[in-house]
């Protein structure tokens, strides 16, 4: 059952404890979340080391040397090449139309890219992105905080080994009220040009890949519907109900970025189910449900913060040249599922991949 | 909050104690359902009362008349108007390509009818079946028995006063092992004609009458996905993926035919959000969990047995001439909607209704 699984809950398996090096990043683009979530993650991990920050704005520059005794760059200053010394690799933070510049600096200069989700705000640019890093033969990883959560692993090695039988249908909702914080409607995230799309691309993408991640499957097929009633989103989609069909089985999947915050995860096999609530927050307790024909485990609070998780397991992979499962093609997948998504959502029609 | 509202949850918003005389059934088409779910629950009713039957197999009828002491006839009996004063009302659980000549006898008996879900087989027949019943000016339900669900009525009444905002979205699914059962795979489930649609049809449809239902809103747009992997499903749906578009919300609604038996549905509102679980199933515990920015209640095993409630329901307005929320319009609603669902799956487009 499950509960020997959730038992070793905390177990890394992509590496032994103390193997490797670390490896030094370089934060591009210092948003909330990255200097709320994601440098104090690197600073938190075993592997990993912040220590270069690149931002436009002095203010955040001197703040974050001041927290985290970081080199902080202006942009010129990290095109051009300097402290290059200082980093082993690039963790790109900006909106996403801007991902493909910094990832082709950072290319350019050598090091490793992790590149938030979604990778670029269109296909073309996304491609761009990933053969700009296979070029310059760096690696590249998508910033999928999910498929290092503890629990979602070891859901997955659950799935895996036909734990609640073949997958039948996921579903899943992600409702992040955008709104709700200090950004106010002058955010990137409501820019349609560098946003590249609104709920679906930003929150959406956390149940289908982690749906993907789940199952070890890709799409084959995708239809969409969108909303937006407030004015605020004319640009970008407020709400927005994808039905993403892969080889076997369906997926539901839905993005908001206004209402209640709310996050869930469902998949249904032939033989069980598997119902995770706080689904998508960072660092949430997950709540997560089990049913299979051997009886039902509630499990909660079980776990390790998933983002300190993700850039361990980025540093370790650039340390010791180990593999990445969320890398720029894993990215790509969805990129092309999400602008097909919005494409059916216009069109009004099924969209092949 | 809802405690509030649920405190109170067995009440019958459609009655008051003791009124209204009582209406005795004729029970047209003695399956497994009507023979162990419905006829039971009219003779357990207060209104209700089981006083015929009509069955097609000498057996059913002999077994029928020592369990319940009921006048049993064929169906040209039925049809000849053999008995038609001990019964005040027809209800019709045949195979649902056949609701339509049943539903005419009745009416021209001038009985009311009540009439299992789907209504009929195509949405040609569910109008003429409609027709049949206003032109006779009987009184035609349709036998949603989640529509007499406690528990789902005081919810209809939480969501109306606003407790939990806007609705924006709402999922359900419905899992029913069709070949767990003793019927194997010549029951008239698995007969396209017979069924007019699968695993949509027969058990999709709950989560979308019942999302109608706690809504008061009806579909404009579908779009679905369905699938047969199984031999046995090559006639009609094994499983199927609705994404049903209302004004302001979607929702997102599932039927399989085979799998873990499996019910769910959930509705996010701006402020809200309700989760029903065990949500389908005949005289099921309902596991409810309501969020509101007041707070979180969590309850279950509250309610009454909704089949029971449906017939005294259906018999309460027969005998004292009530409304009847869960009417023939109601009925026709869905059956459009399921047909248009099929339509969208096999042309990959959105139905508008």
């Amino acid at each position: 059952m499950f509960d020997r699984t959730l038992a070793d809950v905390g177990r890394r398996d992509w590496a032994d404890d103390g193997d490797g090096g670390t490896a030094r990043f370089a934060t591009v683009g210092c948003g909330t979340y990255a200097r709320d979530v994601s440098i104090p993650a690197m600073a938190a991990g075993e592997y990993a080391e912040p220590t270069v920050v690149v931002s436009g704005d002095a203010e955040k520059r001197a703040a974050l040397t001041g927290e985290f005794g970081v080199t902080a760059l202006d942009y010129d200053e990290f095109e051009a090449g300097v402290a290059t010394d200082e980093y082993d690799a690039v963790y790109v933070a900006t909106p996403n139309r801007l991902h493909l510049p910094h990832a082709e600096t950072a290319a350019g200069h050598g090091k490793d890219v992790i590149c938030e989700k979604p990778l670029e705000a269109t296909v073309d640019r996304a491609e761009s992105l990933v053969a700009a890093c296979e070029d310059a033969g760096v690696r590249l990883m998508t910033a999928y905080r999910m498929q290092t959560d503890p629990v979602m692993r070891r859901l997955r090695e659950f799935v895996a080994g036909g734990g609640i039988g073949e997958l039948r249908r996921a579903t899943g909702d992600f409702t992040f009220p955008v709104l709700a914080g200090d950004a106010g409607p002058e955010q990137w995230r409501l820019d349609g040009r560098l946003a590249g799309g609104g709920a679906l691309f930003d929150v959406g993408v956390y149940p289908l890949n982690t749906a993907r991640f789940l199952s070890g499957d890709d799409p084959v097929a995708v239809s969409a519907t969108t909303r937006s009633p407030d004015p605020a989103f004319d640009e970008v989609e407020q709400h927005a109900d994808a039905r993403v069909e892969f080889d076997g089985w369906v997926g539901g999947f839905s993005g908001s970025y206004t209402g209640r915050p709310n996050t869930r995860l469902e998949l249904l096999g032939a033989d069980g189910r598997i119902a995770v609530r706080s689904a998508f927050e960072p660092d949430a307790d997950r709540e997560v449900v089990v049913e299979t024909p051997e009886g039902t485990l509630e499990a909660t609070g079980a776990g390790a913060d998933e983002t300190v998780e993700e850039f361990d397991y980025f540093a370790h992979a650039t340390a010791t040249g180990g593999a990445i499962d969320p890398d720029g093609r894993d990215g790509l997948v969805d990129v092309r599922t999400l602008a097909a998504a919005l494409r059916s959502a216009d069109a009004g029609e099924r969209v092949e991949l």
